[in-house]
């Protein structure tokens, strides 16, 4: 109902309810392959099939059908609301983050979010760029309009130098840099709209406009004269995004509404929406339906047992995936060859399936230097063990170089029970594990898709030499994401979880000081 | 316009320009003196006379007349934009954001919450808890709600068990936690609405009610029994909010106004106005016109020269600002004293007031352990010095301790241009500065101020034991935030700038490894 106060055709309204029988994923499938649907809303509170899902919204993307998707359920009272009334279990919400941008779906978090990008999906214009024009009467509209679009992680890029001149000299007292602010001189000369509107169109390279005219298109005189300086602002650029910003009855809304234009009163909701059209735009190009994964093959054997950080370090690292070195030690005579190379410092860690927190058993030593020192590590390791596991199963004794420097992070993979195989990557550290800093891709991915990853995390700069640091090797980092990602997605059937934390990240190298894999 | 639209009665409709004459807090200031203003909705690009401002901002708050703020310019090109166009200098955004929150103002984003918010201020009932009950005929709408509430960090706590089983017994396919879903089962039997919410309101210890009734109220037979079934409910909750979110045309939502319900359609939005109200609810209480200042005298001289770090040390030390110990070393004999006690290590530092990057120029030394490598390290660092900055008067040598452990934290205090003395406290640390996580005070503050500030941070748990690691000494910290906003507050006249960073903050203690203190 409020949909048609608001002008929305619906053709379809379809709940699925818990789903015994039909599935969201279906739906939008059907709905992506009718003609006659333009525009896909949908709710849901969990997805049941991942698999027919996220194929559904790739059939949808490829007809260049917008989704708006509400997944309900973000915070735990809600989710736990979900569940209650649906029964059924809906899965990390971080996922369904990542899993409906990764596959063009736009996701909202209220209903009016989602009825201005429907309504705004009616020009079917969706810019491919985010550079956003702003054209305004006010300059404290402008302003509102430019922190919504950051906020929106839009771009208001200023216009070039000379076209700035040529508006200064049409209204000296403009604001000419974008927002362009033509000031209440406007309403003394309708013609300086066009004008504007024009040099933006053609010379700023705006993806897509936003007009900011307050009361004035409602106004009984000036509504058709700022309607008729808009169309003509317009002609030639039947393929750019204009929405006005207006407050007007219905009536004159629809006069706009019919000359193409789209009308949102709230500034605010007018950057939503327009940002929302931006996404679509940048899914709706052909690149996206290109698979560019560039896997190599890699043959490895998971034994069936429990394995331990030795077992896990070598497949990980026949793999691909890089691993200090370690070597599992099961007497002392063994550590003779470690300390004769190099002037390394070593962690000596006991290895038993019965033992989960080393450090408290007293089953951890670091700093180890020599050979001495080694010996009476190896010893005193044993004893701990002796005393306070007794019956733990030993496997012996692992050694590896410490390794020091570089961003710490973390690199895991993991299967979950809707969507499948799952790769992750963050900033580790304890800090860092409180912020949640972590980015989820469906695996396998690309390299593209790893840098992605890699940009949208908010301690990000960390790798491109924030403050003077030097830049990380980004290329040996998506190398290993993507290796982690294919891990996971080739043995599937073998493994549940993969981790490697810590990953040090540095200019020189990519490598983890531990490994653990979970099988099924 | 739109303001009248929502019905929202206006007396004063003030615009102050680029404020040569009147300004926003003046105008606020009489706004609240107005007996017959009870809300203020004010817009700024800027503020100039920021006491003026917080002294408007307070006068408000004990008339209890809630002040809507919007704050525009918070985005790089919003700023832009709005210099450009008032030509006055807005400062930095956050420190805007504290003031208003700390004076109780709510600083809104939108016009839209603008209005929502002020619309919500007619029924002159603020919440003093931010615990909300909802109840819904939709399960979904309820899942949306708690997920909106949990945004706006609002509590939806549980229905007590007793009381769930009670309305199991009512309807036993209703869901009774919170948010509480009546079922469709209300379309057959009214009156359970009313014993759901007297229920809620009795027993649940709610601070306010959200309903969601969908198309219902809008029925014409469901809409007066539901409204009387509602009045019923609340007959003796006078002091409760309660807001519906309902599809209904005007002449209904007037019925439902008139007998002391908000309507807000749009559910979201509900909650976010809902939220502000609580905030207002919490300024209003009484506690906040209470002083509760516990300023020690601490005489501290600051001499009229440049000061060095070893200056700056011994200031704040005497302020109760706790800096590691350092010695200010002329010839190497002097290091003997330093080594004769203690197994600790040191670091050494030129001292200098030419030189900003003291690593760069060879003037650092760490991990010392004993009087020979002091001499060897001193005798370096003098090499270094001139040979890269021959020219650089040097003061002497600092040597102090090395201190290691603890959370990585930054302090610091500052005159901001509009609102005087402001302290700072954050995360420290590369990965934290990327972050940006850290709260602003107006100095000086209370040590109630100084934990709002801490428990404000996003990486706030990691004061609290996060990952089984022990919890700070928060009272510690606490007197240091304080004495810190002291020290600025009393000392604004000479000082621009106090650094100390980095403060580690352990279990054991608070101490500062570096401090800056930049005179005017």
């Amino acid at each position: 109902m409020v949909a048609h106060e608001r002008g929305l055709g619906i053709r379809y309204w379809m709940t699925t309810g818990n789903e015994v029988d039909l599935s969201v994923g279906e739906t939008i499938q059907m709905m992506a392959e009718d003609p006659e649907v333009h525009t896909i809303m949908a709710y849901a509170e969990s997805v049941k099939d991942g698999e027919q899902f996220t194929k559904a919204l790739d059939a949808a993307r490829s007809e260049k059908k917008p989704v708006i998707f509400m997944k309900v359920g973000r915070s735990e009272v809600g989710a736990a609301a979900a569940n209650s009334h649906t029964a059924s279990l809906a899965g990390e919400d971080v996922i369904y983050d990542e899993v409906l941008r990764a596959h063009g779906a736009y996701r909202v978090k209220s209903t009016e979010e989602m009825l201005d990008i429907a309504y705004a999906t009616r020009a079917k214009t969706y810019p491919t760029g985010k550079n956003l024009g702003v054209v305004t009467i006010s300059g404290g509209g402008g302003v509102l309009i430019a922190d919504a679009a950051a906020d929106e992680g839009l771009t208001v890029g200023p216009m070039p130098q000379d076209t700035q001149d040529e508006l200064k000299k049409l209204v000296p007292f403009a604001s000419p840099m974008n927002p362009v602010d033509v000031t209440a001189q406007f309403f003394n000369d309708l013609s300086i709209v066009p004008k504007f509107t024009d040099l933006m169109l053609s010379r700023g390279g705006y993806d897509a406009l936003i007009g900011f005219w307050t009361t004035v298109p409602g106004s009984p005189i000036l509504s058709k004269p700022l309607l008729e300086s808009l169309k003509k602002a317009m002609k030639g650029y039947d393929d750019k995004l204009f929405i006005n910003c207006m407050v007007a009855n219905e009536d004159i809304v629809k006069t706009y509404e019919n000359a193409g234009f789209l009308c949102i009163e709230d500034p605010t909701r007018a950057v939503v929406a327009m940002s929302a059209l931006m996404f679509f735009g940048e899914e709706f190009k052909d690149k996206h339906f290109v698979n560019d994964f560039n896997k190599k093959d890699f043959v490895v054997h998971i034994p069936n047992k429990k394995l331990n950080e030795v077992d896990c370090s070598q497949i990980l690292t026949n793999f691909g995936l890089p691993i200090v070195t370690s070597t599992l030690i099961r007497n002392k005579d063994e550590l003779k060859s470690i300390f004769n190379e190099d002037n390394n410092k070593y962690v000596m860690k006991i290895v038993s399936p019965d033992i989960q927190h080393k450090t408290d058993v007293g089953g951890v030593k670091l700093n180890i230097g020599n050979i001495d020192n080694a010996i009476k590590s190896y010893e005193e390791i044993h004893l701990n063990i002796k005393n306070n596991a007794p019956n733990a199963v030993i496997d012996g004794v692992m050694i590896s170089p410490m390794v020091k420097g570089g961003i710490e992070c973390i690199l895991g993979a993991k299967i979950d029970p809707v969507f499948g195989p799952i790769v992750m990557f963050g900033l580790g550290g304890i800090y860092a594990e409180v912020m949640k800093d972590i980015a989820f891709a469906e695996a396998p991915i690309s390299h593209k898709k790893a840098e992605k990853m890699i940009l949208s995390l908010k301690g990000k700069d960390l790798f491109y030499g924030a403050r003077g640091q030097s830049s990380i090797n980004i290329e040996a980092l998506k190398e290993i994401i993507v290796n982690l990602s294919n891990f996971i997605a080739e043995k599937s059937n073998q493994i549940d979880q993969v981790v490697m934390n810590p990953l040090l990240v540095s200019d020189k190298q990519v490598i983890a000081l531990d490994a653990l894999i979970v099988t099924k």
